[in-house]
């Protein structure tokens, strides 16, 4: 018999007590609350594990302090683009998009991709043509625009960085970066890692994984990171667990991580909590900064990062807790 | 001490000894051959594998009757749009493009975006626009003009029907396998499954993976497959081995097929051969059709496949060998 659980994250990266506000922090907390309340209502209804993250993955992008849908940063360009993946752990089917535009919920597009298509990453041009035979909503301009992800922007063309999220200094320039052959020249202090995802255990055991994000601050050359890539950012699979990542992408591309940690337990036979650890670890050794969320088929959860915070929560029969901090 | 070893493919799929003339049979042959002299001939004078493998895929490339580069497929709009990816084993660092036109050697780009950005995948857009800051050698549209492939779209056109490679019959149109929810419906015989690869081991025990595709004829959308990702469809680490995937991409983002092989290895402490065996198996399971090569950091060399044929050829110290079906 399977236990419902849901843990949501809203990005990792440098979130120190000393930089937050008590205003801030009530407002952060309440948007992760009021996305844990959605799936949680779903999956104690009876609900699916895969409805569950769609609509808690919506919540969090509707919030506008979170980078993902409405609350997205700022290409250099001055737009809005967006990325999105689900993983359905009961049948291994997934969709995703990357660079969508105008899109209120991209999670929302990307199972349209997974249900709709016989695709699973759909990006650009194409994926936006798609949305629009979708009939999904869209939203203005306006609506994704922030101010503060705006005066981010201003702040990173001027001193020609791309920034992984909010609040950044020390920020390395791509000039920097290209002079630099080693992979760890990829991560340089990001110190704010947007993204927002999703795991869930539903009633009957069934895992599903979302994840959302705006991307980086004045993004050139189309990068696309981990978000929309299925064993990268997001995976789920009812033998194993279901994990959506946050970080500085790269890294979790190149560690493949949401899939590590469920080829750790398939292969290693070790617990999520182990396969957990391990894989935050293996995160750390080759340079990379952020953390995950995951849960196996009994409700098991975990929560870790290997960044100084992670906008965090997950609700369980016995636990619910919201933190921001380590 | 290593021995050097290099594989290659040139797509998978139902390559029939009866539908093949002996005349085309040798043309693939000799395509083949000149690819595995490229690479060899970098191994053999001490260079990396890195290099092999870049430069063996620019020979598959260059060559007309596979989809890559110049033999690339047509889009439902009548363009040629290509994905690509490389990764170093030593350093984990990989680089990787989607949607790029014009550009006569896609995985020359992708290894510029490994080596001169922070970034990994660079798509649409935003990767052409690199592909220009960088000067590498562009092509006209005519050098991607293949009469075959040009009669393949017209007829995937009139039949409304999304073609993963040449030579296509049976296929399912997209409007049935909207209808369909089981991720099984994303598969239904794909004939010829194009793509082209390599993997390396070179003197001192480094390996390197690379893939490159013209993606599938009749594609809309923007549909991005398993070969531009890293884990899916490309995947290099020493300590474990180096994979290129070919087949219908989907099955190969679900299952992140070239990172299993790897975690089997890892995580399960078993050899190359019994870890390709078991993620062919795998992919099978999962309703995925097509194969891969892969090497080891001693030199060993597997090429295995669950469709009627895969254009393919090694070479190592004690053997050499171009095969194409089963």
């Amino acid at each position: 018999m399977s236990k419902i659980a849901l843990a949501i994250h809203g990005g990792a990266g440098t979130i120190l007590r000393s930089t937050m506000t008590p205003e801030l922090e009530r407002e952060y907390r309440a948007g992760l609350e009021t996305a844990l309340n959605t799936g949680w209502q779903i999956l104690e209804s009876g609900g699916s594990a895969l409805d569950a993250v769609e609509q808690t993955v919506c919540s969090l992008e509707d919030f506008h302090l979170f980078n993902a849908g409405r609350g997205s940063v700022f290409t250099h360009d001055g737009k809005n683009e967006m990325d999105a993946s689900i993983m359905d752990g009961r049948t291994l089917d997934a969709g995703a998009i990357a660079f969508v535009r105008n899109v209120k919920n991209p999670i929302t597009l990307a199972r349209l991709v997974m249900e709709k298509t016989p695709h699973i990453l759909l990006a650009a041009d194409g994926a936006n043509q798609f949305a629009k035979e979708m009939a999904v909503d869209f939203a203005p301009d306006e609506y994704f625009f922030t101010e503060h992800r705006w005066q981010q922007l201003l702040k990173a063309r001027e001193e020609g960085i791309v920034q992984l999220d909010h609040a950044a200094e020390e920020q390395e320039s791509v000039e920097d970066a290209e002079q630099k052959r080693n992979p760890k020249s990829k991560i340089q202090n990001p110190k704010s890692l947007g993204t927002v995802g999703a795991v869930a255990c539903d009633a009957v055991g069934n895992l599903a994984a979302a994840t959302s994000t705006g991307g980086m601050t004045n993004k050139k050359f189309g990068r696309v990171g981990d978000t929309a890539l299925i064993g990268a950012g997001t995976y789920a699979e009812n033998a194993t667990c279901a994990v959506s990542c946050t970080g500085h992408g790269e890294f979790f591309m190149m560690g493949v991580t949401a899939y590590d940690v469920a080829a750790r337990m398939k292969y290693r036979g070790i617990d999520l909590s182990t396969a957990a650890k391990q894989a935050i670890e293996h995160l750390t050794d080759i340079g990379g900064e952020g953390g995950f969320i995951a849960v196996d088929g009994s409700g098991n959860v975990v929560l870790p990062f290997n960044s100084d915070g992670m906008y965090r929560g997950h609700r369980t029969a016995d636990s619910s807790e919201i933190e921001i901090y380590r």
